[in-house]
């Protein structure tokens, strides 16, 4: 990158951007610093006239100094067709994003293929202070990055539920109690054998939500259904449907819950060649509430979360970390059951 | 982030990393600097000494001495619920990511809301040396960034076919083609009166799906049939659709072509919804592929695209352009028609 031309002789500093913005050194360096304390009003102005004056806070300068590299890290460990038609990631960055931009950090983004590439990319993340901390999501079973980071001495936020300890706050939607919520709703439209499409076990939301359905049908008193493993892919979905298909009678289901939407629909569409009727033969449910839940025939059941707000609400909580302000260990977000007609609704 | 702690009294060095790995100090300072001339084997057998010895290059001191921030700024200037279910997006980043992690590149993802926001943007991401170069997507019609880039002397290559003149190389789906042979396959099918449900007019590739079609469409002798603009979202697909059906019937249309395949499913259940038999009574076309097409009923006719490798292609040529390489000023990915149910094929 080559560097932007003066035209003055001499180059912009931080006075001139406080004379220009009305305001003190102090409060162009705090704005450009995580903006505590500075009204959005005033941090506008500011940056506008650093704008004006094209005058920049030198990220690599302050990296040397020891302090914020103003970013913070999102390493991805997942196959690319789990990304492509996702509703969790783009709406997650999309959240976080909309808490860094006003305070001028960025989100540095990496795709790893395995464990050790992973491992290492923290370390280089951290490390070569590319980052200031992380944001975690795609939890695991056992996951092994809570003892990396501690490790780092990284500040990190965790976006999901993680199983018992976790050293770091984290931000989960409270899906649990909707996903018990839609089992007892399928219960009650009187189905006896609920079938369950899991997703790919190693993660930790796949393994929740199957969990949740089963407690569900024990406390019921009903015995779980068939169980197929689906991976979370439209590919996976319509395998596992089809398996579901040629179970006997006895121990053919009546109703099905996906752990996504993505194989729920691909599974309405194995039923509708299979001429299995909707909801009629069988009742069909997902998770996630994709845009598309509601344009398929018939409208899919299935439970809302917010990712959007679960990213911006996990950004918030790291850059509120970073400034060393005290944070809750833990903050739900909240979601909704929405039923239609795929379950009779 | 603390800096993490070694176990040796003293700091390992460029020098511990390339005896372990057997190498040069020039190789280990290539490796961690573009990976020219570097076969990947011994790339990966560099960067495992580095790990083992953690030892990182110091990203911090190489940008304040003038060095390369190993980090490619992507910027997104869309609503977040075209991110949320986009074919396009992770894809492309997932194929980006794909080229970039092999020499220990980085993204720099920044989302914004407004033009001013935009260039704000791209100037705090070359001024501050956060990074390297920049990949364009999402194309605009008289796109700004081509002179906001050209004077900051940037890197760039976009993702997208230019109208006119572009300073930078450019990597293009070549789906021209495809779109043409997509309405020739509905013309053949019969139909004289074919309609467009278009993209945000903004875009420079809905705008160029829209032109192909009624190019296309002129050259067969025939009238353009009725245009609805949908801008790529579920709601507005089912909209578009909804007014092309409360058309009188002598300019009702018997095929329509979707810009997107979000638009063209939320079609399929509006027409469901009036009883509209597909493809018999409509026939419907879509572009993206997204995994749900073969998944809906009927199946989906759409063009495909691979997005990812247009990432990897444009990271690659990115990449070369830093390295100082000659670059081609354009490459095409090329794409396929996927002929399905929808349209009777």
């Amino acid at each position: 990158m080559t560097e932007q031309r003066q035209d003055s002789h001499r180059r912009p500093t931080i006075s001139d951007v406080a004379a220009r913005a009305g305001v003190s050194k102090g409060a162009v360096s705090r704005t450009f610093n995580g903006g505590k304390g500075i009204s959005p009003g005033t941090m506008a102005r500011i940056r506008a006239a650093a704008a004006e004056l094209s005058w920049t806070p030198s990220t690599a300068a302050r990296a040397v100094r020891g302090g914020p590299a103003h970013a913070v890290g999102v390493v991805l460990r997942r196959p690319t067709e789990l990304l492509e038609l996702d509703p969790f990631f783009a709406a997650f960055l999309a959240g976080v994003e909309s808490a860094l931009t006003p305070v001028g950090y960025a989100a540095v983004l990496r795709f790893v293929a395995d464990s050790h590439t992973e491992r290492e990319c923290y370390e280089q993340l951290a490390g070569e202070r590319r980052v200031d901390g992380f944001l975690l999501t795609d939890l695991r079973h056992r996951d092994p990055r809570f003892e990396w980071l501690s490790r780092l001495g990284a500040r990190v936020v965790v976006a999901g539920s993680p199983a018992r300890t976790c050293p770091f706050p984290w931000v989960s939607t409270g899906s649990a109690n909707l996903v018990r919520e839609l089992t007892r709703h399928l219960i009650a439209q009187g189905h006896h054998t609920i079938a369950h499409v899991a997703g790919t076990p190693s993660l930790r939301h796949a393994r929740r939500r199957r969990q949740l359905w089963e407690d569900t049908l024990v406390e019921a008193g009903l015995e779980p259904g068939p169980v197929v493993t689906g991976d979370f892919t439209t590919d996976g979905g319509a395998r596992a449907t089809r398996e579901l298909l040629a179970l006997d009678r006895a121990s053919r289901p009546t109703a099905i819950f996906y752990a996504n939407d993505l194989m729920a629909i691909a599974g309405l569409s194995v039923l509708a060649e299979y001429g299995v009727k909707v909801p009629d033969e069988m009742a069909v449910a997902g998770f996630d509430d994709i845009s598309l839940a509601s344009y398929v025939t018939p409208a899919l059941t299935t439970v809302r979360c917010d990712y959007r707000r679960m990213g911006q609400i996990a950004a918030h909580t790291l850059l509120a970390q970073l400034r060393n302000e005290e944070v809750a260990p833990q903050l739900t977000i909240g979601g909704e059951l929405r039923l239609r007609r795929s379950t009779g609704a």
